[in-house]
């Protein structure tokens, strides 16, 4: 037993007690008659004290020689403190050492071992293990754990039963890239590391296991972006003889499981929007709904005039920015300098001041008169002391670009509060979209999502059209998870597989035990998989997945604190049947 | 809602109640004027009751048409039933069929869905979906959910952070062969699936975490044994600041739990014995203690006589048979054989009759007396009725072929039973062992295991003596856990690496991150893995872990069911900067 108790623990009740502890030392305040030594573990910082009234010398003399980091080993007695800290738990008292071991020294740590750290992200990532001894990252991997724990506790709770499904699988030519695996026993054959545990997820279905989830690592050979890792978990459900409402009904429980029991927060039941309504409201099938500012489509009043970029514009939109008409001539050009950058695309926007008398004046006063302008204001629900931003344009465009001005002018006015959750179901999104890249239409969500009854008709002459049942939860503007009522018999599976761009044997030969599997009594399911990473950094309030996972890899892939990948030995290569055809 | 019951739910009751249920036709009784269905989901059988007064003809009709394994749904009224069936929860009641829904079709299935199958393993493998479908493996996959959470929840309980390590990491030479992945973003470049997260489990140590716990996928690309699988499941754990004892302590807790609650036995604290002494009385370093039938060694009262046998021996070691005295000649005869299979590998063997009347018969009755012989008996604690077999030769030789003839006589004995279960620590276990391939000693558990305090010094002199801080957790005769106290200085890492014949720039290139870290404040620390797999196959009473593993790998670590591994095309390769080199 190296300890009594931890570095957390002691209170006044424990006044007069011999205790024994270990940590890490936080710092040394030396006096010279005096010292006082923080000591830390993961539950807290406890105040040790010498004097020369108390501790021998040679005891005060080794207390002065530690540095940050040592790890100690102390014993002695708890003593009630003069100067009270009320803001942590052992504030109140103290321990008069008698017995101090030095269990390990420590070099200086690159970056200080505080709250707020100077170390840059390269470093803190390359001693990932210090870093992890600092409170905001040691409190995430906490709070991830208590997430992950809430979770498993609800689910299995309610009848759902975890099953491991295996990690090296097939590869599937399908969406972003599989990591592969090659192997030794199989020579010139590949695993593949599974992007998801989908298909076998739906066998468990037509296995009967009636109810599934599994908290699982997922892999993606995907160029990453700031906020993505190669690797990543879900909490991955399927359950069977459902309908879309089953499945919503019971995610919502567990999410609203989880703000109440991590977030100590109330919520009635979720709204819901289409797919539809949530690009045509706020041009994004996700929407943050924390606040308002929808979309308003102005087309109807501003096209009969003469002004030519409205007029030849497919869709002219705007929204109302709550006490915008604060902003100077200076931001306002700001703000449309903003919308021009390449990231955002606009050719420009037009504007409209709403006076606290209750006129308006806009950019585009040449064209539109009070009366125009009032129903700007009507339409984008402007109210007096606000500003109409207007962009116009090619659909899809202008809403997206819209969309990114809300976000902004949101965030500026400190209207995405963290602590403030708003969920929201997006529902019957279209089954595919059209890609100009391959020129080809993909499943949106993925091949066997099923497309909302009677509507299988429509694949042949308007497969853009076609909706399915699939939902995304979305909180606070992020996609925390996505799911859909699956395909359940061959014949549809094939139908869409083949509108997917896949022969017949290529669907045989990827997919052909998904298929054989629905011949043998596959019953009606559906299911939903939760990107953990991003509902923790969600439900933690903080925006970086990053900081929520232990040892993340940076935005190559790479692993800077073990430094992988790595190359490996020709023996290896050689053993694998592999040989490197390096480009360069 | 496809059902307001499921088919395990209902009970006299709800006699009356209007109900709907959803599942598969496990089997169809058409007697003309009256049908019986059996329907099944997973949480039981309710049976569907149709007849010419109370169903209309043309439901009849439908009801008789229906298949094996097909999906329905049928809406009817809980009636009594007549002639009751105790042995279900639902015997007492059957549902009156008014509508009846065909949800999916089935073709026949290939082997019958039942508790005993007619499906040999290659079909039932390769349909594993349907295997799923019947009791015993359905029950095992929810039994082994009910122990991961039951682990899960104590180590929660008790301090424990769970926290997901990476499954891209970087090869390491040590041990079983590595699982590699080629990255594509890094050129020429592989990531390594962990063998176990071992490296990442005591970072989290120096960084402070406490107590760690992981249910977490590993990777060994070993030749695959019958029960061994490429992927399988380890419950790792670490704790800083404790000795062997902690650990001990904390894990025998966590294993009487879940002895406790999963099978509802009551433990005493857990027996403990040295590897030395394992070796000596079992033969073996995972004694089945079960049953006794200890080790008797005999070189003192054997080799003053004149059987040169025994004079020549290294070791005489002999175990008394319970009962084994009613052995005709014919059965001993083959045990002799059975003992000199290759398998076993002995040269042969002495066997000596305990008669009831106290006497002795040895198959040497030339070479040694009755005196001679009740000394066997006395060291063997072999009494009237027993049969005393002794082997000799070569110690470690002889131990193991006397350790399988111990197990093979138990099993057949009936004295390993599955519902008893004996717990075992096996501690001080060597810190190397020589192997006579590589003519080198290997770490027994791992390079990161620390030597008994003093004993490094040895490792020069005798490194085959030094003692580890390690320790076994063996469950009737298997290896459920094993850890070990860590190394946790830099100084004290290089010298084990140097010993296992690690240059120093090897050790750097391998494990330089983590002997960086031992300089930055590592704590003591130590820990434990649990198989699983192995653990849940054994608490279920049962021998295989394949059938605790929802889609298991063959012996050539094939998928059979989705045909993994598989070739992959060569744009794939050509992305990886990888080329085939097959060696056939």
């Amino acid at each position: 037993m190296y300890r009594s108790h931890t570095c957390g623990e002691l209170t006044a009740a424990h006044i007069n007690t011999e205790v024994t502890l270990a940590g890490w030392v936080q710092g040394v305040r030396d006096k010279g008659f005096m010292i006082y030594i923080d000591l830390r573990d993961r539950y807290g910082i406890t105040q040790l004290y010498f004097d020369e009234e108390h501790s021998a010398k040679d005891l005060m003399k080794k207390a002065q020689k530690l540095g940050r980091e040592f790890v100690v080993q102390i014993t002695g007695k708890v003593i009630e403190r003069a100067s009270k800290n009320p803001n942590i738990s052992t504030g109140a008292i103290e321990v008069l050492v008698s017995e101090l071991n030095i269990l390990n020294t420590a070099l200086l740590p690159p970056f200080t071992i505080e709250d707020k750290t100077d170390g840059g992200d390269d470093l803190r990532m390359k001693y990932r293990y210090l870093d992890i001894r600092r409170n905001p990252v040691k409190d995430n991997l906490i709070f991830r754990h208590n997430v992950t724990q809430s979770v498993r506790n609800y689910l299995s709770n309610n009848g759902f039963i975890e099953v491991e499904t295996p990690y090296l699988i097939k590869s599937t030519p399908e969406g972003a890239r599989d990591f592969v695996v090659p192997s030794r026993m199989n020579e010139g054959q590949f695993y593949a590391l599974p992007q998801s545990p989908q298909t076998f997820k739906q066998l468990l279905m037509v296995g009967g296991m009636d109810k599934y989830f599994q908290i699982v690592r997922c892999f993606r050979d995907e160029d990453l972006r700031a906020d993505r890792q190669p690797e990543f978990t879900q909490i991955d459900c399927e359950m069977a003889f459902v309908e879309q409402e089953d499945v919503l009904d019971t995610f919502e429980g567990l999410t609203r499981h989880l703000l109440k029991e991590i977030n100590g927060v109330d919520l009635d039941s979720f709204p819901r929007i289409t797919y539809d309504d949530a690009m045509r409201l706020y041009g994004n099938d996700k929407p943050d709904i924390r606040f308002g500012m929808q979309f308003g489509e102005l087309n109807n009043v501003t096209q009969h005039k003469d002004f030519n970029v409205f007029n030849s514009a497919e869709l002219v939109v705007g929204i109302a920015v709550p006490g915008g008409n604060t902003y100077t001539r200076k931001d306002i050009d700001k703000l449309i300098d903003w919308v021009k950058r390449p990231q955002v695309g606009a050719q420009g926007m037009v504007y409209c001041r709403c006076n606290d008398d209750g006129t308006f004046k806009s950019s585009v006063d040449k064209f539109y008169d009070q009366d125009d302008l009032s129903k700007w204001a009507d339409i984008t629900g402007a109210k007096s002391g606000d500003l109409i931003c207007v962009l116009s344009g090619e659909v899809n465009k202008v809403r997206s670009q819209l969309s990114a001005l809300r976000m902004e002018l949101a965030e500026r006015l400190g209207l995405r509060k963290p602590n403030e959750f708003a969920p929201l179901w997006v529902v019957d999104f279209p089954l595919l979209e059209w890609d100009e890249e391959t020129e080809r239409y993909h499943a949106m969500h993925h091949p066997f999502t099923s497309p909302k009854p009677g509507q299988l008709e429509l694949l042949d002459t308007k497969p853009g059209e076609v909706k399915a049942n699939a939902y995304d939860l979305v909180l606070n503007g992020n996609e925390i998870g996505g799911g859909s009522i699956r395909i359940h018999d061959k014949a549809t599976q094939a139908i869409m597989l083949k509108h997917l761009g896949f022969s017949d044997d290529e669907a045989r030969a990827q997919f052909g035990f998904l298929m054989d599997a629905f011949e043998y009594g596959a019953p009606p399911h559906g299911g939903i998989a939760f990107g953990l990473d991003r509902l923790v950094s969600i439900l933690g309030g903080q925006e970086t997945i990053r900081d929520f996972i232990a040892f993340p890899k940076n935005n190559s892939g790479r692993d800077v604190m073990i430094n992988a990948p790595a190359p490996i030995d020709d023996e290896q290569l050689e053993e694998l049947s592999l040989k490197l055809n390096l480009k360069s």
